[in-house]
């Protein structure tokens, strides 16, 4: 049974994950840590209370550095001397900016959350981490990061938040050389458009099959995965359901 | 004629980029506005001097956006009614962390003085820029900031520089996007590894050999290599000289 640390957790994606790990069988998910930045999230409350001690809630602000360092000591004591197993950076930001570059004032903040605040835990926890059995940690990007698919993303208008999550691609591939003799394994996955706060109503896939899929792709994940970025897998989902078109949620690589 | 400012031309690929424009006949390039964040650069102050008004220094901080809005006004002075043809986001900084991510502590100002900066000077000169005929945006990046090619560079320690590199060129294809049907062409060039302060004495080439290539680059470019991300071209330059390696600037593009 694997640790998690999941940043992020009050809402969104993050809740979903921590759900979806809670419902997993002990044998295979131990410890939960759920982080937020506030600590009132309703569903998360009602995760951690039904949980029966699994799911820890955790205060932390992923953006500012003694808030981590703080965290990394209330994690050590939740874990009671073992290591913790995967850490999920899930907390960030998207802008909305319809006027495009024009409109795009918020970059920096936009950077310190997406990508500087994933250095920052991430780095902080690889005492926590080399302890553990899985040296996972995982960085929740998305396709409209890949340089290589901006054409068909150029209507979304939020360009700080490409910008970041190309930012944060290179900043995965240098964990992943780093610390790659170590047994780490560093993995940015894009987990699909959900319908969240942040991804709309709009969205492909219900936030549930988002998070279901990224744990897959986690409990699976080995070295040979260091340093990838990585598709969910939802078989046959195509968008506008065309039959001709290839299927948005292979699997497979994401290219850079 | 067309009509360039230079960022960061106090000194290294800036300076050497402002003395090549300015050997170029006046058929080929017109005014100069070279930009530096202190006024008192010897060998630009020379360039300057010898130029008989044609290039022209401006002091300007491109991450101070109150300088940046100065430096469009003079620019616009010193343009006497004309648009700016052909704008060089060259003004840079590189880390060196000999321990990697751990001691990386500098990334949200690198992408600040790599990013950000490229951004705010590049929004502000837009209006320039659309009276000018080329509608020409350089940023000057490194394959450093290709994530495809990170293997390669793995025993560089410059983390920061290489994330930061890697989002501007995010960036670049966000502005080469926007502003495809008004004509303009973004463009991101290595300049290969030059024997500068930033790129050290065992750098490949001489910095003069860099400036001429970009330059070279430059003049050739058209709409059709917008959001293109290129090489120099140095024809049978190869690392360590060994006959059996490809060719390093090649002048392809380089791969994201």
């Amino acid at each position: 049974m694997a640790s998690y640390l999941v940043t992020g957790s009050s809402r969104g994606l993050g809740l979903a994950l921590v759900a979806r790990l809670a419902n997993l069988p002990k044998t295979e998910v131990g410890t939960i840590i759920a982080t937020a930045r506030q600590d009132n999230s309703a569903p998360l409350t009602e995760i951690v209370n039904a949980s029966s001690g699994r799911v820890k809630m955790l205060k932390l602000d992923v953006t500012e550095i003694a808030s981590v360092e703080g965290a990394v000591r209330a994690a050590e004591r939740s874990l009671q001397g073992k290591g913790l197993d995967v850490l999920i950076n899930n907390a960030g930001l998207m802008d909305w900016s319809p006027t495009g570059l024009e409109g795009m004032d918020n970059l920096n903040d936009m950077f310190h959350a997406n990508v500087t605040a994933a250095h920052l835990v991430s780095r902080a926890f690889l005492p926590l981490l080399r302890k553990g059995n899985r040296k996972t940690v995982v960085n929740i990007s998305s396709t409209l990061g890949s340089i290589t698919m901006a054409d068909a993303f150029k209507s979304m208008p939020v360009p700080a938040y490409k910008i970041s999550k190309a930012a944060l691609s290179m900043l995965t591939v240098q964990y992943a050389h780093q610390y790659a003799d170590d047994g780490f394994t560093f993995l940015g996955i894009s987990p699909g458009w959900l319908r969240t706060d942040l991804g709309g109503s709009r969205a492909d896939l219900p936030v549930e099959t988002g998070a279901e899929k990224v744990v897959d792709i986690i409990q699976k994940a080995t070295p040979k995965q260091n340093g990838k970025f990585v598709n969910i897998h939802v078989p046959g989902w195509k968008e506008g359901q065309g039959a001709d078109r290839a299927d948005q949620y292979d699997g497979n690589e994401i290219p850079w």
